[in-house]
């Protein structure tokens, strides 16, 4: 069984098309600067060179005739009936989308209902997935939302202390994303303890270019640091997540800052690229390694905010059977998740150096033998999960209308 | 020896005057709406009741005479020279002052600098010292700053994940707020303790119409949920505390809502207030048992970011002896303070639902017999705290010029 899983941005399109039998990737790829003359489509087939492609693409529609063409030179997909369904990834679900959905003409409506809450991702992911219908009208397509997994946050973790009219009227309350990530990784945590998931309170640190946490109490999110927006939480590459929420009206005063202005600024000049002029981690280690006093710092504050979410959540959940480390810096970055444990004895979480250097793949145990709280470093793949729940999704569809 | 506190707002003076001996309140007044036609002047002698005085009161110097004439004719202080000094509150001290200051020309021009990070506070406190001196040129007058007990924060809690220039040019950073309080109620938890504050680790919750918490190492702060102003941290009276901060581009999007308008919104209809319609905790608690749902989610969401607190700042701290409940709200309602702590046995902090009912003043211990980690209700004194510091740095000053 095949399934192919795109994620549209408003100037490039990503996919992977899966043999769900063995969970493998038959092919991955990127394609960029989308309307733009020097376009580029990038590709690898299983562990195959990447092939990199330039020519124009103009727009969304020319993206997906490249990848439907490219499936069907490689042989991949010699006839689209052998797709299963095609699997969407969509940033905001908003508070209507709790699981992963057959889109229709309406779930195409709500969704665009929800891009005023994210005005930069789901116009994108929209573009990509009308096109595809058009392309592709016979075969299931499946929205996936990186909200869904959070939508088991209690009211009073998801509400903000503000005028409720927000909420009631405009949806401003704590949505959270990453939630495939944190999903794909928290059934693997529970497989990996040997428990049920349903049995499990996880800390989840997904950290990437983009970082965020979750409680999961007896394998549901009960509370994550991203809020309404991918804003908020932990210090991000570029993003400054938690900031005193007044520090926008001192900006506008002192620096004659408009609202475009300052939120250019939050997101894009501030996390570790504003306290370092770094946002990659590889980058900023070699920084402090020079003894760079602001990639120090970086390395210091990034730490310290995810030690206090792994507080937070502590308190939370009242129980914690392990800490997951995932994303490209939560599996590869030995050196910040000792910084991340480090003085956390007191929960009963503590690494093993030696463990800690170079974790097995697809997922490890670094604690110590002593410690209470497993720590695990999984590889995440949100793109298998996307996979996953769409053929979930599908199965689910032809049970029901049987 | 006699001290007076003058807390000075815009349109508001309050006053007490101590007899440090005994550390007692000889007299205690406000004089309010000054500026109006219905100011109105309160105090207290000693045990007596209050006295209200209305008489129009035109500006800061009307209001200072008002004070020195009460002060004279109720016979409390005959002579001027029977005052050793006087303490001024003084709002946000930025990176200067941390510690308590004797005030010249430069420490006024200092307090004024600091004017643009607390725009509402510091040139309503520097209109109170200025005629203080004016009035009394011959006592020493001492600014005491709530910032002050937050100066030896680490740079990865204070800084934000902002451009560095932010730090450097413009002050953007953490400084906290409430320094008098947490270092009042820190100094009597580790007496309380029967150890030295110095090897005393505690977290100190300010819970008044204002909150915020502190992490305490060794008896100085190393992190504070206030921010760079009192609008960051636990949620408040009618302040919303922390929020994404992208919130304020979608209410400019949606609301078309202006800078001003959202810092009102956020500082003055949020928290409790914008969550329930109240900001008095005690008629959130009487809705509350009438079942009103909005404010029960107040009370729930009130405790709940406590808590999260209290599990990132045991994170910060490794091991902590003592939990600190003070302010108006954490001095006198047994039912939060039972909601904060609930389901944190597994950091050793259980109360005793007994002891929390009607704890014994000025402080008492509410845990329960095997929790390891004390829970203590103190009742803090913040003019009493200034007078003290003030004091302090009288001696210091004759001291260092003997």
């Amino acid at each position: 069984m095949k399934i192919l899983v795109i994620n549209a941005g408003s100037s490039s399109m990503k996919y992977s098309l899966f043999e769900m039998g063995r969970h493998c990737v038959l092919i991955a790829g990127l394609i960029e600067r989308i309307g733009e003359a020097a376009s580029e489509h990038r590709y690898s087939l299983t562990q195959a060179d990447q092939t990199p492609i330039q020519k124009p693409i103009a727009d969304h529609r020319q993206a997906l005739q490249e990848l439907f063409g490219i499936l069907s030179s490689s042989g991949l997909l010699a006839d689209s009936r052998e797709l299963y369904c095609i699997g969407h990834r969509v940033v905001h679900g908003g508070e209507q989308f709790r699981q992963p959905t057959l889109i229709n003409e309406q779930a195409l409506q709500q969704i665009h209902a929800n891009s005023a809450l994210a005005p930069l991702h789901n116009p994108a992911n929209l573009l990509g997935i009308r096109e595809a219908i058009r392309q592709m009208p016979q075969i299931p397509q499946i929205a996936v939302f990186d909200t869904a997994f959070h939508h088991t946050l209690p009211d009073y973790a998801y509400r903000y202390a503000l005028p409720a009219r927000l909420y009631t009227d405009y949806g401003v309350r704590r949505y959270g994303f990453h939630g495939t990530s944190h999903r794909y990784v928290a059934r693997l945590a529970a497989r990996a303890l040997g428990k049920n998931l349903t049995e499990t309170n996880l800390i989840t640190l997904h950290l990437g270019n983009g970082a965020s946490a979750a409680a999961i109490e007896n394998g549901v999110s009960v509370d994550t640091s991203m809020g309404m927006t991918p804003l908020e939480g932990l210090m991000m590459g570029s993003r400054c997540g938690d900031i005193d929420p007044a520090i926008h009206f001192y900006l506008s005063r002192m620096l004659d800052l408009d609202s475009q202005a300052i939120e250019n600024l939050l997101n894009k000049d501030s996390g570790c690229k504003g306290v370092c002029g770094e946002n990659d981690m590889r980058a900023i280690h070699k920084l402090a390694e020079t003894g760079d006093k602001a990639a120090i710092l970086a390395l210091d504050m990034y730490a310290y905010r995810i030690r206090k979410y792994i507080g937070a959540y502590y308190a939370v959940l009242g129980r914690v059977d392990a800490i997951v480390f995932t994303g490209g810096i939560g599996e590869n970055d030995s050196l910040l998740r000792e910084k991340c444990c480090h003085n956390l004895s007191a929960l009963g979480i503590a690494i093993d150096s030696g463990e800690n250097q170079n974790p097995a793949r697809p997922w490890a145990n670094i604690a110590t033998g002593d410690a209470t709280v497993a720590v695990l470093v999984i590889a995440t793949h949100e793109e298998l999960e996307i996979a996953i729940q769409a053929q979930e999704c599908v199965a689910q569809q032809s049970e029901s209308t049987r």
